[in-house]
């Protein structure tokens, strides 16, 4: 059994940690973490959870969190990067699922974060978590990136296309929505269900800290710097990402279905519906990415569209797949539970 | 392995039956039947299956049927009437998730359901599958009532006080309110998002199905007939089951905590929050029942909250409860899966 | 046209009375304030009223104040107590929307609110500003306490039955359901759309700040006092309050849907609705109270619906009403807007 | 006092037009007729109308209609040109709320609408009801189309950019999002809240009716076809449109907020906001249009944000934008109500 610990189980991305964790097979949960809440037992704080968990959220310590094999960081960005330099040196390896490794510059990282980076020297070693991506080098990490919520479904969606290289890379349209859990659990008045609630809205339109993140991985398969336009906007529901994006062919002649299906042959976790339309309730809960592409009118705009739950395939089912890659386990264990429908 | 049947696969009953016999370790899919979409794909008309099961929907065949050592009926009420009695006789046991077998009195079925009785002979065999009820009789049975969703709420939450005779039976106040999956997935305007999105309501208030079910209930514990007003409402939400039930002490002196936790000690699927306010999202997706039991002022009004969720607890998932129980596996098999939160 | 001020303006309180005085035919509005936002434009916080309104939110200030015929104090509870004497020393009017002058008892006030109450001997005079209870009172009133949400629609549902003396005041239970808008604009974990939306629950079982309220209104026409217990809970929507009310009728003769009639036949803001179910979603945006009244299975229990917008009836509207009266306007000025629906 | 009457009043769209008209201080609403509810109390039907309006429904009968200064359709497509023709024989001027006289091409129209046209010839004098684009032309007019909600939201999005000549019409997208009252009053499975609720996708990838309407009016002011790429979604609530609208700029230099402000300056009903993000509740139930220009990275992507109340500027609150002009009443007569927020 994989000893494992959770820094920072208090946000939604923590808790979706534990509802995956408690049930894995290969795993033991050794230790939860967290400033505010220590003392308190977890199933007081998710009452979903009652009955399932006994553990209390302790104050983080490297000392405790050292006698794991494996910790996550389900933190707010900037916190993984002042403790993991000493984990790794107390042989632990780590998976943040926030933000601090996901850029390969520091100083592209502090112009979006407003931090100077801590441990710089750790970015290129740092493997971006995203399975289909870079599964070969994830199983030997020391230390996993977790990718975002919306660059997980962007990526997968513009992947074959790229990757193929039949569109125009210097323009590139991401129109994404995401439900509000993706915003935390962080309490600020423009997330109240009164403010949010039975309405729809656009937000950061002018930059947003996930297009820099996509960016590096589309130049990664693109070969050349990808021009993309993101924006993303906030859906009145809770869990669920739809990334809609749009790309102009350059080879007029591929066959669009054929090129994602060979892509994406041996992906477990992505799913291609040629002719769907994915809605985010058939991968509420699920480690999962639908995805279809089409061409209106059979014109040269090709329009895909990419569905996850932002806590699961965009967060903490991602990071047990990658926990799960690093130790030789099967890739699916502990994520075969079926999507949550109606 | 089980090789089990289900009759009427196309509602949410039955796509919750599907999500979770998908996952039980015991059970074998034989069959899922219905009229309307025989020779699809389950997969086509629930996108969140796909990959899950490869079967498509028949036409209803006994001889088909036969050949399952348990069918479970996920029709409309006053379907599975029909095809019962030819399916024991085969040999086969049945679970109905309809209303056919919960009335122990044929002319009280007709006068709610509208329609004569088809084999009242066998409404004193079948067995109401409430598990913390009648888990002995549930053993051996050939066919189990499973419970409504609004009684199965209602009966657990009132139990420990009736049978304890702690309250006057003779006034009991259940006021229920549940999602709109309890509804079905009937095609009908009162229904859609547009109509109850965004509004609450009560419905039914001078007498609704489940009235005379949980009546039947509550007298088998109480020993006389209880007199209960209840009154239901739809909550502009999709799963879960509130239901605050009022009666009056009539033991001032009773531990009412202590009594709970004495009569539901042993019981897996019941969770009781002393001094808590349970919400039905901490039993989304859930076999799960969470009661609080208070007592405002010190009064002799006693207040009891009780949640499911309805597909689960209130439906798929106690029907499955009720087979590990009939088929002598462990009684909680394949039904540990951890609520939805957020 | 009446000069008013609005103490206190960017919770959801104050937008809606912000709607509804901008609209209004007999109103200048000329000062709004709030400490926080002092200085913004009142349309930057609130962007509805983009191109409505000039104003910006100031400093609260008495001398400013002073010039109004009217202040609306839209506050949290125990902020209006510190200013209302001067106001009124100044020859100001004051509805307040909060719960400073409600209760007669400033024992009892302390007890619910925790704080001593710093005018005590305004409360008498203060009128509890329910127009269908207290119409003419509020004609001559100095001081109206606006009521609360809840108490509007469970203080309206049981009037006739209390007055008309038809039931037992000894045992009576409101079964209340509120919309979030009821819990106001602040920034809290426990009102996230993330923890609030798609699920439901009670609150505040064992005792609501409300309850007093309440029987102190039941107690004036009861000529008792009555024995209430009340049970809030939160719904997973916006806009809305519906209660069921529940009472034991000792007059089983009586007419109910006529001693509605009767009682409510020239109030212009409450309908009737006898057979009927209203839903929240009829009244919103609307200043109107729509009932029905029931009695299961013709026994001794009375069922009453209740249902108002907890942001007008509840709130400003009936604030605005209030004004009206006290000004010798018609009665419904500026509120006659038709409910929006869906 | 103009006399008006409704065709079809049984849908969202009929039941805005009369939460409008029936305030409208020029209107008197003279018959509302639905074949399907003739007889019936229109307040019966929709309850928010109680005590608001003593109509009932009536067959539709043009000799009734004929007394009439102004008809509006609120039918599905394809019924108001079966009596439009006789009606304006009849002299009475028409507005339609439906597809019938949006498209100037039959054939088109035959294409995306199934069935052929039953008026050709009354295409060319329809005018397109949008009075940004025609107000002078609407005026006028005897027989107005009244616009899909899409269609106005993505028109007066690009309008000024194509009419300014300053983005490549080649390539336009529109990403568009609706809520479900979009999909009107019908009882489909697919608009269920327990399908749509808590979820969210595109729908009509290869192609949607509303896509030709806006093309024609996009080449209206582009002077040339634009090449638009449309891809609406389904939003799980119940009011609002909002359109994400992205163009390559071929005129670097231009000053975008000037170019809009330049173009609306005289529009009452669009609100421009610089820098900003409408949300959809913003305009929750008022006839407005908020739209905010951005250029992210200050590259030559164009970003437009456009939202609507899809039942008020989106349909019934144009069409009584458009009653104003044509019989010469001010334009924004009963149409001043504030938006509901929150």
């Amino acid at each position: 059994m994989l000893r494992v610990g959770i820094v920072g189980g208090t946000g939604y991305t923590g808790a979706e940690l534990l509802r995956i964790l408690l049930r894995h097979p290969g795993v033991s949960l050794n230790v939860i973490t967290s400033r505010g809440e220590a003392g308190q037992p977890v199933a007081d704080l998710f009452p979903h959870l009652r009955g399932q968990v006994d553990l209390c959220f302790s104050e983080p310590d490297n000392a405790v969190l050292g006698d794991c094999d494996l910790v996550f960081f389900a933190t707010p960005n900037g916190t993984a990067m002042q403790s993991v330099p000493d984990l790794l040196d107390r042989g632990v390896r780590v998976i943040d699922l926030a933000a601090d490794f996901r850029l390969k510059d520091p100083a592209l990282w502090e112009r979006w974060y407003g931090i100077p980076h801590q441990c710089p020297d750790l970015l290129e070693e740092a493997v971006y978590g995203l399975p289909e991506l870079n599964r070969e080098s994830i199983r030997g990490a020391r230390l996993i990136a977790n990718p975002g919520c919306y660059p997980t479904a962007v990526t997968l969606g513009f992947l074959p296309l790229l990757a193929g290289g039949v569109v125009d890379p210097s323009w590139l349209i991401a129109d994404a929505k995401s439900g509000v859990s993706g915003a935390g659990r962080k309490a600020t008045t423009g997330l109240l269900m009164a403010e949010v609630g039975e309405s729809f809205k656009a937000y950061s339109v002018t930059g947003h800290r996930h297009e820099p993140e996509i960016t590096q991985n589309l130049a990664q398969f693109a070969g050349v710097r990808a021009n993309l336009t993101f924006v993303p906007h906030l859906l009145p529901m809770i869990r669920g990402i739809e990334a809609t994006l749009y790309a102009r062919l350059t080879d007029p002649g591929v066959d669009l279905d054929r090129l994602y299906a060979d892509r994406y042959a041996d992906e477990h976790f992505i799913d291609l519906m040629p002719g769907g339309h994915p809605d985010t309730r058939s991968v509420r809960g699920a480690n999962q990415c639908r995805i279809a592409v089409a061409r209106p009118g059979s014109g040269d705009i090709v329009v895909v569209q990419s569905v996850i739950d932002n806590l699961v395939k965009g967060a903490a089912g991602q990071a047990v797949q990658n926990m799960n890659l690093m130790f030789g386990l099967q890739e699916s264990m502990g994520l075969e539970s079926v999507a949550l429908l109606p």
